[in-house]
């Protein structure tokens, strides 16, 4: 299962699609964002796949958590918001 | 119950303390955020939220929401995180 990976440029319709997506076929998803604008779109993105998936019955709940990732050989703290149905 | 309402200066420590707090006490609580740094923010305070919580064999959740709030006249668009145990 890949992680969904958000920048504070995604659109956050598509990012919910594919929260969905990947919920429909894991019942698991992973959502990772670094910085302010990214995370934002990865809650609003939630937001909105919780209200695709509410119509099929799936409740999904997340739990955020630190995660270190290494970019361009330099270390940053990344969200990742582990989404699961309730 | 009051909301726990986060700005982008607000201080994690000080909102996962207040995340936690309202927890113990309510087993429910609600994170108010307008923007994408005080929603970065509250998405961090509930890690600290998360991590305070476990010791004590507490395991939150979080849905987010999309509120809208009337401020200075003019109404926004929060985000809101709806935490519980899991």
């Amino acid at each position: 299962m890949d992680i969904i990976k958000v920048k504070a440029n995604s659109r956050t319709a598509a990012v919910a699609g594919a929260i969905a997506g990947v919920i429909r076929e894991h019942k698991h998803a992973e959502v990772q964002a670094i910085g302010a604008g990214a995370v934002n779109q990865a809650v609003k993105a939630m937001v909105l796949a919780t209200g695709y998936l509410k119509e099929e019955g799936v409740y999904i709940v997340a739990v955020p958590e630190f995660v270190d990732v290494e970019i361009d050989g330099k270390v940053r703290t990344a969200i990742k918001l582990v989404i699961d149905p309730k």
